[in-house]
């Protein structure tokens, strides 16, 4: 591997491969993102359900979430220690399509559980041991993960200038935060602001702490003044990761991403968004599934309410970027073209 | 009085007269827009200097500055009492500056300010009793004050249409809430939804509520939402207040207004600011102070921490709209158009 591709250690402590998610001898050991920065704790889950429940409350997010979801399938392999075969597979089905079945926008989930999926399934004809085979394939998958997150950040560092202003929404993960660190080690100086992220705070807890941790200065903001910053000329670059992006280049991403990128385009300002590659089966904007959370999660903040109980909200956890307003989706495969990424990936 | 211009009854607790603010013999009773909608308490000020702070601390905003403020210069000519006319004006000048310099952005202070010192400076020159003279004048200010927000009340509420989905932006006060009342007394369905407008909440605690107490629905939604919910067809009208109008249509209010107005024109959705006329001083965009508040008020949302200590924010109160994204100023003589306003104000 290369010194760039050995990126984990790079990464700040949300970030370090064994807090992101681990697997502990029949235990799936999870990264609590909701407490961080306040607690840094773990959520210890012993079957698939509680897995699962964990990805629906957002004790993980983001890049997280597969990880999570693969390990909770290496629990449900452990579990089928000594059964027939049909009942090992028929068990196998159940717990993937719980595990899909979690969050509707972000189809990394079920790609990743997917193809795990077929690695036990793979083992299970083999006569292997499950638990054993998945596990390695999990590693295995993780240490290329590292290896293209390097690449998507060595694009992403080159596109930042020196003197930069950098606006980003909700928490980029990894790619977003190597280009940081691989533009800083360039020696060009930068500044990021991080709109906090309602309703879970994910800019304020998860990106501020840990582009500051990272020593890159940062300031927080509210969600409602990226565009007021930009017209003080402020910002030079706006980068965000991906929940989903569709082979015709709409970008889905947390809630708010679109505004921003309407503001950037008009004043001229370029949006990159992170990508491990558009989703095939998702062609275009129709195939897109919206996760609406439950509305009394807008009514609080850390379990303080904004309103009064009385008072109704709407939650849409994610919106959608058109491909014109996307500059570029940085790949490990460079800096594509959204309305290309058919044809580099087909 | 036409039935329209009683419009205090119709507004909701917030906006009620004597909630916004009021005097009683020697005490200012500011009702503090903090605590709502959790507590209906007031904080009662007895000098110039407790009403300038509570206007910084934000105890009352908006359209309740200018009231306070105003009730506080009656606190100084109370004060005067006994003293010679030279120390009267002295004391009165100074009770003036330090109201004025409360809040930089909204100049609908320092206009009342100003003119309310010009009755006092009147009454001193003839003898008549100070206090007395100025609180007749406030109170007769007041009276206008309703009449103008109702008759810009009928102008927005012709606006709207039957099935109208509606989006606000922090706290529009008086004439926006009588838009509604009007339009829906007119049997028009509506719909509200309001972002929650962070730091301090406005939407959440005072438009959710004071909608929801008119017994129009309304949907309360974070501040990275309004662009989505265009993009679903959920928003057909945006109306805002505002905090101050340039001579050449550059509307200046609460920070996120102007990234609405960006979504709002990319979905063709018109924006309508209400206005009680453009600032006379205030020719152009370069001519407007942008108060830039405390960066620790981005770092908690009602006391808790939304992040760690160390983390620095940033904290611009308001922001910039240009006149090509104002489909028209609300004011009470009609819907301006934003390159009109200089000839409809000199």
């Amino acid at each position: 591997m290369s010194a760039d591709s050995i990126a984990s250690d790079r990464l700040p402590f949300v970030l370090h491969r064994e807090n992101v998610a681990r697997y502990e001898n029949g235990v799936v050991v999870i990264g609590d993102r909701r407490k961080y920065p306040f607690e840094k704790v773990f959520v210890r889950c012993e079957d698939v359900e509680s897995v699962a429940r964990a990805i629906e409350d957002m004790v993980t997010q983001g890049g997280g979430q597969w990880v999570a979801a693969v390990y909770g399938l290496a629990l449900a392999a452990r579990q089928t220690h000594g059964t027939s075969v049909q009942v090992a597979i028929e068990h196998l089905e159940m717990a993937a399509e719980r595990l899909i079945k979690t969050r509707p926008t972000n189809t990394s989930i079920a790609r990743m559980v997917r193809k795990a999926l077929a690695v036990i399934k793979d083992a299970l004809e083999s006569g292997a041991p499950l638990e054993a085979a998945i596990l390695e394939w999990i590693e295995r998958t993780r240490d290329e993960y590292y290896t293209r997150v390097s690449k998507m950040g060595r694009y992403g560092a080159a596109l930042i200038a020196d003197g930069d202003g950098i606006l980003t929404n909700c928490f980029a993960e990894s790619s977003f935060l190597l280009a940081l660190s691989f533009a800083e080690r360039d020696g060009k100086q930068i500044r990021v602001f991080t709109p906090e992220t309602r309703p879970y705070l994910q800019g304020a807890r998860l990106t501020a702490p840990s582009v500051h941790e990272m020593g890159i200065p940062v300031q927080l903001i509210t969600d409602n003044m990226p565009a007021f910053l930009m017209s003080q000329g402020k910002v030079q670059k706006y980068f965000t990761a991906s929940d989903l992006v569709t082979m015709d280049g709409h970008v889905v991403n947390k809630v708010g991403t679109f505004q921003n990128a309407l503001a950037a385009n008009y004043h001229r300002v370029p949006y990159f968004a992170f990508s491990l590659g558009p989703d095939p089966k998702k062609p275009d904007r129709a195939s897109i599934v919206i996760e609406e959370r439950d509305p009394a999660e807008v009514k609080n903040i850390r379990g303080v309410p904004t309103t009064i109980d009385e008072i109704d909200a709407y939650y849409p956890a994610f919106d959608i970027t058109p491909p014109h307003l996307v500059s570029g989706v940085i790949t490990e495969f460079g800096i594509l073209n959204p309305y290309d990424l058919k044809h580099c990936y087909s």
